[in-house]
């Protein structure tokens, strides 16, 4: 069956079309505008969406963690029931292919299922408790229980980049969702018809298990303005973003100039450096060259974990690591890009890099004209002292672009270290017998990432529950916490403790019996274990 | 031995004093100045301490947890070394009476061992590890490990109405030290003697341990910029804070606005509501009206868990209460506050809410002439409807003032829940038979407080891992945070994933053996056991 797109708001599962500022997507591979049409949403539809997100609330913040975990997979299944027509209006917008599309739905509503598994397993409640001790001396101690409990409506701004997996379901509303949270999705301009897919997919799940409609809502939008408006409104309790420095930044500084200010889960720019150590080139740089081109070009670059910055000790060997790399990657066909903005932003970005001093281009360096959009694979060296010297050696360049740093030795290459700024992720490469520069190097990169990585590449997000996709900013603006993998839900989540209330009063993941069989800290001891509530009588 | 206290800076173990601008504490009993004369720390001094603090942690960042936890536990003896002398200049500063402050240091010398103990049981680290799927297809699982790592240098702010338990060796550094993060405190200028003899305590312990001196700073100061210059300053990572409203809010916008912004975990303004059900009140008004005048007068009002908000449904029985908790408080002598700002704070605020439609005193309200800082234990009274019409009702009076709120009807009072803004604490007294409706209270008071209780007082703050000092804005900046027990230190700690990184290069607490026995989970699943790599051979 094949879906209408039609342009509309979804708010509540109710369509609506006010907006007077229209727009449409464009296929990147052929830059023409596709058929469909969508609006700005309104202010007054911003604040509908959000006050039935509020009212949808009060109901499903008390949903049992099973009930979240069957919408879950009902979400996932719903997905998989848009079939072919998800990936032909994908590839439409996206050009991402239909290979990698296919890819990233099933990493869609596997972390969907994933996050069930989660709710279904209980623990992720972390409950905390100390039991009474009536005998205290001088006042008896109370009963202390502690669970996480969901913050409220959360506002997700979709990533152009993955239109799947960071976007209208994806990760952000997921872990909303798994929270308990309903959740108002402003969906990219870049993919509007995909968004409005995948909106009517999670409307199909609302209805099937009678969740409230408010619980999630989908506003288009391109201007600026309609995000702005969603962050500031009262109702929203927290925020997730993928996407640009620029736009995230923007977002915190309005959501942190609230009366009452917000948290702001904003992914944003990361150049992802990779330091290969000259044992590793000697024993495998054919195999290195093959991985990081591999990495570099994948989705045409346009990945918050692209390896933008690699750091070499130099000398002939790093030397003709850094032509074979440039042959290949001017070798290989360049991909298309998602839209006019990414490329004309990578141009002018790669332009203002290339005028900065210290800095030689090895190949590429410009927008491929044609029918696509489309810029060359890019690579640019430099020097570490010129990379101490000037902080913008660190900006990304959102597409098929990579840095080279050539440092003048080990111990050169370890001191510049200090000068990076937060990214994502950071990768060694070494040989057997570089362990204790790796070791080194890991411990100065701790401080400068949220993930390392020894003799791989940073792209391929692993969804699970020891991933952290995070980092110093300007990685992210939360750098305690992930957007992908199981902790992501406890971004929507906040501790309540419960002093002296009855068993009978108290949620079932603090009472005595432990009637969820989770895993709990008891007097400082984790256990699976019921406890005996111990207070004097005429407290219970 | 006496320590002499000298009226400098400690910047890493070194005195400084290069301020011009200088101040005295005074003594509130007597509101004359006593004889030791401080100083404004200099802009150059505040960089000083930071520096010292980025270099420190150059090295506790590696420090394991038994070496962090015998720190803490040294700190806790050299603040029992200060004796008699503590108490001494703690009460000339501060008058809050040698029975509390001996309590107080307990507390705070028992909350630095709590968090010795967390050390050494270890799991605080939250590791988290998913094996290798070397057979997975398409392509090969990776290892990964993740676990918490310290920030950076905090800065953290001393309260005024707690010289030890929430100042300079407070909970907040307490947690920051527990996390191996060097701390820059700023010390509250109402009791700078106090404040320098405990930072001469912690450099004793530095000292004894081979600490580097930069772990710990301690910078006096009586205005604003002191504080704008420390929360802005380049190197400091986080900062914890506990104070009023808007110094709170100053900081967090302060460090909003960085260019690299960083967290701040201010526990601010919060009126704590309690809501007295009729039974309760039935069955043992007595009971209620003693117990709830002992914590509405309990450090002369000046608690953040103060009950500042008392909700009843309005008939002959809560008005007779009403009577006796006005009398009762009309009865007791009023306290000695700490300073002249909070006495003329506190007048001001007092009046400005006496001024808003609906608003009645039945007791107090005026600042007591004579000797000491004092202002008369109060009580004002209004009706659910101007509640629900003001949120100005919901300020914080800083001192023994509380606001009776009657309700027209047990439903009445439901739907005033609604209007609560956040809070620390909330409260509900019922009897046996009034269970379900404190259920639905509690459900609506949940989402107001980080702190639910049942036939209690919301001040006494225990120090334990379930404990949750926190809640919505404006109670604090970050809900998701609390400033008090076990879970505190995870404030000041982020994760790091390792990717593939091979076991001898892990830290111990993601090594397959677990050598440190903590729990973990591993592959979704909790356990103290070790696990096996199995990843294909050539990436080990």
């Amino acid at each position: 069956m094949t879906i209408a797109i039609k342009g509309e708001q979804l708010i509540a599962g109710e369509s609506s079309r006010d907006g007077q500022i229209t727009f449409s997507s464009v296929n990147p591979q052929t830059k023409t505008p596709l058929s469909w049409s969508f609006a700005d949403a309104t202010l007054d539809e911003i604040d509908r969406a959000v006050n039935v997100a509020s009212s949808a609330f009060e109901e499903t913040r008390d949903y049992p963690a099973d009930r979240l975990a069957e919408f879950l997979d009902r979400v996932a299944v719903e997905i998989d029931a848009l079939g072919g027509q998800l990936l032909e209006v994908a590839q439409a917008e996206t050009a991402l292919g239909k290979t990698r599309l296919s890819g990233e739905r099933q990493r869609t509503t596997g972390q969907l299922r994933k996050f069930a598994a989660l709710l279904r397993e209980g623990s992720y409640v972390e409950a905390i408790i100390n039991t009474a001790q009536p005998e205290r001396q001088p006042t008896p101690g109370p009963f202390i229980g502690r669970m996480l409990y969901p913050l409220g409506p959360v506002a997700v701004f979709s990533a152009s980049n993955f239109p799947f997996a960071f976007a209208v379901a994806g990760g952000d509303t997921a872990s909303a969702f798994a929270a308990g949270c309903p959740v108002i999705v402003k969906g990219h301009p870049s993919h509007p018809a995909t968004s409005e897919l995948f909106g009517r997919a999670i409307n199909q799940a609302i209805g099937a298990l009678d969740f409230p409609a408010g619980f999630f809502s989908l506003l288009q939008g391109r201007s600026v303005e309609v995000g702005q408006s969603l962050v500031t409104h009262p109702g929203v309790t927290a925020v997730g973003f993928t996407g640009s420095l620029g736009a995230g930044r923007a977002i915190y500084n309005a959501a942190a100039a609230r009366p009452n200010p917000i948290p702001v889960y904003a992914e944003m720019g990361s150049v992802n450096p990779v330091v290969i150590l000259p044992g590793a080139l000697q024993e495998r740089a054919e195999a290195i060259a093959v991985g990081l081109v591999s990495s570099l070009t994948l989705g045409a670059g346009q990945f918050c974990t692209n390896p933008g910055l690699i750091f070499v000790v130099d000398g002939p060997q790093s030397r003709q690591f850094l032509e074979d790399v440039s042959q290949r990657l001017k070798d290989q066909e360049a991909g298309t890009l998602l839209n006019q903005a990414i490329e004309s932003g990578l141009a002018e970005a790669v332009s203002q890099t290339q005028e900065l001093p210290s800095i030689q281009l090895l190949t590429g360096g410009q927008v491929i004209a044609g029918e696509s959009y489309c810029y060359a694979n890019t690579v640019l060296q430099s020097t570490s002292a010129a990379f101490r010297a000037n902080p913008d050696l660190q900006r990304e360049h959102f597409g098929p672009v990579t840095l080279f740093v050539k440092c003048q030795s080990l111990a050169d290459l370890l001191e510049t270290m200090a000068f990076l700024h937060g990214h994502l992720t950071a990768t060694v490469h070494a040989d057997q017998n570089e362990g204790q520069v790796a070791g080194q190097l890991f411990q100065r990169l701790r401080d400068k990432a949220g993930r390392l990585i020894y003799n791989g590449f940073p792209t391929g997000v692993e969804v699970v529950y020891a991933m952290h996709h995070g980092g110093p900013y300007p990685a992210t603006t939360a750098s305690a916490t992930t957007s992908v993998g199981m902790a992501a839900i406890k971004r929507f989540m906040r501790p309540v403790a419960f002093q002296d209330v009855p068993d009978a009063l108290l949620p079932s993941a603090l009472q005595a019996a432990n009637p969820l069989g989770i895993w709990r800290i008891i007097d400082d001891h984790w256990t699976q274990n019921p406890f005996v509530r111990n207070e004097h009588p005429d407290i219970v």
